[in-house]
């Protein structure tokens, strides 16, 4: 069902960067579930969780150890480690510990990820004996195997890769994400990973993936639930022949801070384009708003519209149910009569009302389209946001009735 | 599909309340879809409204009019006269002052009321030609066809009458409501009409409305969806003989506002149990919560996750989704290790983790009932709010991709 997403494009190796996977039969016997990452020595890591305040025990142990130094980070499927109290402390940290001690690291190098059933015990045993052969398998050419690695309830592999040349030297940014319900702002439901050859502080680093993050993977929506195990995380392993980049650096920082963006949104967009039941790619995009906060509001209301997300489904240009959620998005003093709505270029709304130049047909025409955009004008200020959403489709509640997250 | 909604119970005539129904033929032809409502005069009458900026041409005169005096109500279905700009407020007029013609009174003694579909040119002229008709039912004992006629995509009418006895005088307290979808606190696609013979002033009966509004029609959420033309009115028809009724008028107050919270709660959860597509009448309670707003912003993560509500439909005992909304509904410092979450009297988290009393088996047996509530304990505070929800089905999306709002 996935919208616009083809097989997986060439991801580029990243030098100082290998990924290993493996078998641990989690939830089904010879899935491959287990993915090791190994980063070079001197490799700086970023990284956003979930701001949901049940968060898994591997997120717990991650915001606690990723500052550095890390040299693994260790990711299994099919159980998510999360309502698991003091015991699943326990059991991702001796996942960690076990990985370190066959590795020669210390254990608070290794950072550990876990996506699936919430609230199960981790079968710690399974995923121990699988870390061997995971570590036997690293290679920096192996990232498509490990987008397969850690999917779900994902339909397609997600992968993005980004290279620029500066000084004669190609530096690379190559990721790979999961994720397709329990999608919300602020990290729902989905792993991203993100590497990069280019030598970068922490603090740089940091700033970078906060700010590709607040335009990718911070602004999809599926189902508006926000997940216990978000995470995403930018490796600089510095093994590119180039100085430090810093903020300082003009062109290259440039460069490299649009290939981290570049990655994230097309990770971000891959994750909404396999949206569970999703038949629709939708970008709700708001303009002219007084702030940015309430181009959000906006922008999350219809989003998460029940109404519109049926309409969109069914390929019906219901203008009026997109009026109403502008209208309950809570933005203090909206002046309706200021109000244009545009699905592509078609204004379906013009000053709060049913546009005198729209016709059904011209309406029905874009709805028909895998790909939407609903564009709303405020017409109260200069700031805009986009996010991008799914229909809800008789699938979703398929998948989401016979699922157990 | 409605969940626990039986044929309508008897409904007290109100006297000087009179409702009478006529078919205008504006979705179908035949179908009963213009009720006018006539109160006596002296009557008084309290209303809330939607908080949705794009509310309809009705909305905004009832709002001007209702402080009084009020002589008649005149709803129609199949058409909302919403996003209709300054033309809609004409063709709203237009309606009053038609049936102020034929009725003799002043246009601004009569309320406007519209429900369906939302942008398209108000029938005025079907519907005047229907006022005659409706005037001529005109009678005490029409609130059960009066429940049908206010129908949209319900699947059955919706009505609640109490009755209570003082100084050997019977006051009577009777109303009817409408909505199945669209639901959302703040008076979402509902429309409400109560009556009582008590006297009570208008001011009196606003914060009685208003009280009892916020125990039931504030407190129900189907999709998350305000709609643009939610009313609930309250109609003191002052016939009864006793003295007009105050706050300081004790156990004779008490009797009134009871009644008209049990009304208006028997009214609320009957719009909940027609949900669209329901098949689980669920009660969402929060116990122990720092203030109301962070049991409601709870409850109303809970209520509104489509996780969640696709469990419920799935009869799955998915305590993880729980805890997730629990913990991505905004409650500032939430202490995970503090909460209790139980299915009826099944405890299925505590103290932020599967409880260890707790077996499937239990779980899957309460998820196979029709009504369920869902209790969460915060442990932080002596506030509870308790809201009513359903859950989404296949039936949902089939409905809203197929009707056009």
């Amino acid at each position: 069902m996935a919208v616009g997403l083809g097989p997986i494009s060439t991801l580029h190796p990243v030098p100082g960067f290998e990924l290993g996977i493996a078998s641990a039969g989690i939830k089904r016997p010879g899935r491959k579930d287990v993915v090791v990452m190994r980063c070079a020595e001197g490799s700086t890591v970023a990284g956003v969780f979930t701001t949901n305040a049940f968060c898994a025990a591997p997120v717990l142990l991650c915001k606690k150890r990723f500052l550095g130094p890390v040299r693994y980070l260790v990711t299994n499927t099919g159980n998510a480690n999360a309502g698991t109290g003091e015991p699943g402390l326990a059991n991702a940290s001796a996942v960690c510990a076990r990985l370190a001690e066959l590795a020669g690291v210390d254990e608070s190098q290794v950072l550990p990820f876990s996506t699936g059933v919430i609230g199960e015990p981790l079968p710690v045993a399974k995923i121990e004996a699988a870390l061997p052969a995971a570590l036997a398998a690293l290679g920096p050419d192996n990232w498509a195997e490990a987008a397969a690695g850690i999917m779900t309830t994902d339909t397609l592999p997600k992968g993005a890769s980004r290279q620029f040349v500066h000084d004669g030297v190609t530096v690379t940014v190559t990721g790979i994400s999961k994720g397709a319900g329990m999608i919300k702002p602020n990290m729902a439901t989905m792993l991203g990973y993100i590497a990069t050859d280019a030598k970068v502080a922490q603090g740089v680093l940091q700033d970078l993936l906060r700010d590709a993050a607040n335009k990718s993977f911070n602004r999809i929506t599926i189902d508006g639930d926000t997940s216990t195990n978000d995470s995403c995380t930018l490796v600089a392993t510095g093994q590119a022949a180039l100085p430090e980049i810093t903020q300082a650096s003009g062109a290259l920082f440039g460069a490299l801070k649009q290939a981290v963006i570049e990655v994230s949104m097309e990770l971000a967009q891959a994750i909404v384009r396999d949206g569970e039941g999703a038949t629709k790619f939708v970008t709700v995009q708001v303009n002219g708003g007084g702030t940015h906060q309430e181009c959000l509001d906006v922008g999350y209301a219809v989003a998460h519209s029940p109404l519109i997300k049926t309409a969109l489904f069914a390929s019906d240009p219901n203008w009026g149910r997109i009026l109403a959620a502008v209208g309950y998005a809570g933005v203090p003093n909206l002046d309706v009569s200021k109000i244009d709505v545009f699905l592509d270029e078609v204004c379906i709304a013009s000053r709060g009302c049913r546009a005198a130049s729209y016709t059904e047909d011209q309406g029905a025409r874009v709805m028909a389209q895998e790909e939407i955009t609903i564009r709303i004008e405020l017409g109260r200020g200069d700031c805009s946001e986009t996010i991008w959403t799914t229909d809800l489709s008789h699938e979703y509640v398929k998948i989401n009735a016979e699922y157990r997250t």
